[in-house]
């Protein structure tokens, strides 16, 4: 059995440990964990949504993914289990899940799962204890169906624009938008960012034309980078700054 | 087999690495290997208490629990390991176990365990190993018993006044006291932190009446929050930050 | 089967649960992953090198060792596949690998590990799968031998002096030279670093004549560390200053 984690609980305090030690008790020890990461940014959940929807379905099926950054705790925003790609996924219903599209989506009922659960670390009594009956008893003794989830992220198409926006700034400052390589198949005529106009895809980070540059990424996803730069801080990029696509006509 | 590692050697060197790598050659590859943190603040043990107190007991019984910050590596300083409600703790004595009340403290006697360790890394030659003697001889066989920690960060109770401190400050900027929750269950008049008074405690991090807020957290320890703010830079409280509690009378 | 993870790619984003992934469904859930650490500065080969040198030898024999620090991922520089120590290391030909002596070294074919490979993640996509070759089939079937490596870190020797330098700085602000202790077994007479001299070496990091000292430290290697304080920062220290050792005549 494979759980993946990622939170906004950060590296140094014991929020993990204890997520690891319930699984370890509930699963035994022959679970294996995997951190996907615990340094998003507090609260900020459209963090995780590019993370979330490149990792998971590299994971094996049947792998179950704990996803925690939940401004929210104690509250009674919905708490839900979702089927992608054959794969589960057990989050608050936020922006964290804003790249994802579910085959399922079940709402957790928490009492259920929990009637003695803390109000303040829900992700241990809740999220985890969850995790286990989702893997005993199936997705749906999770509690009932949800017919969407609260967000998404997906780029708008007006005629032949795309407007999309920068949703993930990498370790190398490279700057990655929603807008995915489908959207491009046909051809575009121009890329526009900040001041930045872009006429052609680079196939690498390296490339002898240009040191800046538009790419598709191995996730599919169109990013803009800069070659032994940091992109972000080259043209001061930041989250949700827009990103406009002008198709071929 | 279950094994945590506490240290302050930070995440870019190679030195929890090799721990690791020590702990695998001693117990083969089916060891479980769980980082608790490695992020506590270089030398600054009190960090670690709060952490060991709350994480260690989550484990399952018999896991065992290597915790290093350790300004004293090389002196005659002690290495001890605990009993500690069935499971095991191995760290020099110093801050690190100031919240802890071990069954059972045993001086680990360092020229038994290894007469050849190197000078500047005892845990991977001393601490490592003694786990390893722990784990198949049982804790009697690592040296003699020792009375008591040499260190307590219990809070002092004078009358109806409870003197408690700033143990603990997490990735959210909440701030945990060493005031545990059957300390104040006969009822509080007020609580003293800086210029703040609170009058009573909340039971979630979201609440209707006011912004920030005294709880007692998930591990039953008091704690100063602030909804979606950062309550440690808010007002500015820090480590050893004085906490009173007057009770009721 | 045990496989180590040494990149740049920080704790931060994706990459890092892809690759792992990667190696679960290839390897089975039975491999043992173990990160050595992600925070090595990208695209800064050189700060992986004394980790890779220090590192790798503690862990078993047959193990398996993933090193990504790669600016020049997507071009046509070598990956390797080298055996040192009856451990296996599979990374760029850069220097990363400038403090090993390998006993083989293979120059991965790459169109043979994976025709398909993305020109942006070769580290999942070539490096991962070629680990995988080299545990099924053995070091010779991933490519040609080379005949040596293209960076080294050796320290020069001319009559009674030894040039080195810093090679790395660790989390405590320990300075760590390129200079191993066999270089010093015979004695010397003074060792400059900046305006310091140095004319003995002390055992530990605790010492009662001096506050900053040089010593040899766990892995070898001559190292200039300050007890309970920076070293690094004292004395305004960095990556390749330059370190004299005069010998004993």
């Amino acid at each position: 059995m494979i759980i993946t984690l990622t939170t906004d609980f950060g590296d140094s305090g014991g929020f993990v440990a204890q997520l690891k030690a319930e699984i370890l008790k509930l699963f035994g020890e022959s679970v294996k964990i995997v951190d996907i990461t615990h340094s998003i940014k507090p609260f900020n959940a459209i963090e995780a949504a590019y993370i979330t929807r490149t990792t998971i379905p590299a994971f094996p099926e049947n792998s179950l993914h704990i996803v925690v950054i939940d401004p929210g705790v104690g509250t009674n925003r919905d708490i839900v289990a979702v089927e992608y790609k054959n794969r589960y996924i057990i989050s608050p219903d936020n922006e964290a899940l804003s790249l994802i599209e579910p085959s399922k989506i079940i709402r957790i009922d928490k009492s259920r799962v929990n009637p003695n659960s803390s109000s303040t670390f829900e992700a241990r009594d809740i999220m985890v204890k969850a995790a286990y009956i989702l893997h005993k008893d199936g997705i749906n003794s999770l509690g009932e169906k949800k017919e969407s989830l609260g967000y998404s992220l997906k780029p708008q198409k007006v005629k032949n624009k795309i407007k999309g926006k920068i949703i993930y700034i990498d370790n190398f400052g490279n700057c990655i938008s929603n807008i995915n390589k489908d959207l491009l198949k046909n051809g575009f005529e121009r890329i526009l960012l900040k001041n930045l106009i872009f006429r052609h895809l680079e196939k690498t980070y390296h490339s002898p034309t240009s040191s800046y540059k538009a790419l598709i990424n191995s996730a599919g996803f169109l990013e803009f980078a800069y070659f032994k730069k940091n992109f972000a801080q080259e043209f001061e990029v930041g989250y949700f700054d827009e990103v406009e696509v002008y198709l071929k006509q």
